[in-house]
């Protein structure tokens, strides 16, 4: 029989161990997951922190029972060691040192990513905290119940940075965020990160921008983040959310090929250099389908899709993976913030000739009860009216999760931006206008463009 | 200076004369209205009527300063009663009978729809309402505001049908819905509208079915709804709304073409069978994109793009319009009803292999609180897996109408059910899942699909 090894139990690594046993019924697939949870929401954690989710358990997209119902041998609490490609063998070992050789026909890495850790002393001392794993949050959860903080600091304003401010102003703490750049970008333009801004002090967070964070120390009972600038700030938590970077050590140890931002280099079908490995997820490079290249995008969507086309491809399909548009969103106290495709700087490094428009509407006739603004900046190529990316910003029920995937639909078949006039989208007073806000706003940025350049 | 002539000051005719001043700042345009209500939402007329818009002015989509600003010169109040296209001239009539001929160089028709009236007694009694102008829904909030009347009964399930019982429920009227049909059909297939039956219910909306309207009576102070199999109502007010058919007459009698429902038929352009005179909106027929056929789909969202298109090519431009793909959404009490595409029906009449399936899905990750399930119909081609059509039924919020965009942008650009697997779409725990609920309706369809093959 067939044997599929997969290292790796989370998105990347189910969806593939998922999907090969939904095309070829009769592989044999293990996965090797270092802890005891396979396939998590990575991207719940806060919400569980927060108290939103009252049970961990929740946060399992599929329990431990209903993957193994589709005859995925699951191997918990093991972690890869090394991989020998010539003899298509895989070392793992337990909790307890116990080592094993597992012999593989084909093979999955899936080893994601770990948390971004600067070079500071501090980050050991109890109350400082990385999110990233169901232990990190069982700790922080923990940490948070028992000794009932006042105080948070959090050092980074990416997805987590943000949620996690959220989270622990949702649990009455008092919250700092410090950033290192002079806006708090986030992932959007400054102008739409103003917004953000906007929100966190409407919350009552604190956000200190242009501070790089020197150490940690204790201050009594306390966590003391000394930075730049005589930066001191003294709390009764500190989180660290600087990102995330690759996992791939194994990989590149095993003589696999690595690229952008230490990655594992992948072709389109997710294959390495290696003959029958597979990698996939946030352990590898992404392919952009605006930007042409391959970038390094950790997303739980990409994982997903990247995951479902190396276990398909791995037991012997050919499905090439359409690309990454970096579409994302992120809920922010009242706010939802979201893009897709690039950003005018990323569009210029790619090569593209950016202009960018923003307008601020209605996401429904305003008549109708509960009107929100959106904010929607829309970047295109002044040469050619090629839409190259968007960002919106509005009341996080104001569906603009779902407009920026029109937005994304949209690039993913490289339309122009006068042409998302011509797509029939679906309008009733309380969500929308007879254009909706996508479609004005690809209105107002041709008419910008025009006087712009005329 | 160019003479461009608009008959019709709704949402075609206003958005032809917008479009024509955009492109070609010289031309000289006059917009003929027969009421003084130009670019008024009739969408938006049930808020109104339920007390949810309190000011009337606040349907305007644009006021008529708005509208003169853009250097347009709106006739109000004056009727079109003939077109000599050999002469190039259009007579009106206003209000007290007082003639004048119009001279055009370009004509744009737009002269909408009215309302379907049966062919029955009593359709004129005091009681008795319509609703598409905003003179009817002046009518009917009066008839509302000064009598205080306890019960309605409407005629007819079509958007008005759904959302006057919705208005009507929150003035605190019982409600009695009559349908001709063995199913509650709105527009979407039977199981979905089935969900919409028992959102009716829920709000304590009485639903009659398989019942021919055959004759409306005074009963006292109030009207006797008579029909097949004996049926008897009486109420305080009686809504009909059988839907509309296009308001053709008056280009019929200058020779221009009708096809589809008696709908003028136009080519792609907008441009009538006449030189020099185009059409747009609810009086047109309409390309639907997918059917490859002309149909008539009367919709808001259509007229805007039309008419859009037509002012542009009236002024000299060969822009062709995209098409139709029928996509709609209409709110009934706590639900939003969507669709985009073909019904199963509409598939199998143009010429498909049709094939559907249903999927129950969340809208977000169930463990983030306010989940809300969502009912997705995915039509596809048997075939070759092109998909043809969807229809979502789900809490108004839970982000259905811009879901449904999601399809129609897939559709519009003929994508296959599996492909819309490799969209990049957003995801954050509070407003969808790592596979958007689009994609996992997609999955399950192709399962369904081969299963039912195989």
């Amino acid at each position: 029989m067939t044997q599929l090894l997969i290292i790796g139990g989370s998105d990347a690594g189910i969806s593939a161990a998922l999907r090969a046993r939904e095309v070829e019924p009769s592989v044999d697939v293990t996965v090797v997951v270092a802890d005891a949870f396979p396939n998590y929401s990575i991207c719940g954690l806060p919400f569980y922190v927060s108290g939103e989710v009252s049970d961990w358990r929740g946060l399992a997209h599929r329990t431990v029972n209903e993957i193994e119902s589709k005859g995925i041998r699951l191997l918990l609490n093991h972690t890869a060691t090394a991989i020998d490609p010539a003899k298509k063998n895989v070392e793992v070992v337990d909790k307890s040192g116990q080592k094993q050789n597992l012999l593989y026909d084909h093979l999955v890495i899936a080893t994601g990513a770990s948390p971004v850790r600067p070079q500071i002393v501090g980050l050991d001392l109890p109350g400082v905290y990385l999110l990233h794993t169901m232990e990190d949050s069982f700790r922080v959860h923990q940490h948070v119940n028992e000794t009932n903080p006042k105080t948070a600091t959090i050092i980074g304003a990416g997805y987590i940075g943000l949620e996690m401010a959220d989270a622990f102003r949702h649990r009455g703490m008092q919250v700092t965020l410090i950033v290192r750049s002079e806006v708090l970008r986030s992932t959007v333009d400054a102008s739409m990160a103003r917004v953000v801004e906007d929100e966190l002090h409407r919350h009552d967070v604190e956000v200190i921008k242009q501070v790089d964070v020197e150490s940690i120390r204790r201050d009594g009972s306390r966590v003391m983040v000394s930075g730049s600038n005589g930066f001191r700030k003294s709390a009764d938590l500190v989180l660290m959310a600087l990102g995330v970077r690759p996992s791939s050590g194994l990989a590149a140890r095993a003589g696999i090929l690595t690229g952008a931002r230490g990655a594992i280099r992948v072709n389109r079908e997710m294959a390495t250099n290696l003959r029958d490995i597979y990698a996939a997820g946030d352990c590898v490079e992404t392919w952009h389908r605006v930007a042409r290249q391959n970038t390094y995008l950790p997303l739980g969507t990409t994982a997903h899709k990247q995951g479902r086309i190396a276990g398909e491809n791995a037991v012997g399909g050919h499905r090439p993976f359409a690309g990454s548009l970096g579409t994302q969103v992120v809920k922010v106290f009242d706010l939802a913030v979201a893009r897709t495709g690039l950003r005018e700087d990323e569009a210029q490094a790619a090569g593209f000739t950016p202009f960018s428009h923003e307008i601020k509407v209605w996401d429904h006739k305003a008549y109708y009860p509960g009107a929100h603004e959106l904010l929607i900046r829309v970047t295109g190529d002044r040469r050619n009216g090629r839409l190259l990316g968007a960002q919106m910003v509005g009341h996080w029920q104001a569906e603009v999760a779902k407009r920026i995937d029109v937005f994304a639909t949209a690039l993913f078949h490289a339309m122009n931006v006068e042409e998302l006039n011509d797509l029939d989208l679906s309008y009733t007073p309380p969500v929308s206008s007879p254009w909706d806000p996508v479609q004005m706003s690809a209105q107002d940025w041709v008419n910008a463009k025009e006087r712009n350049i005329g």
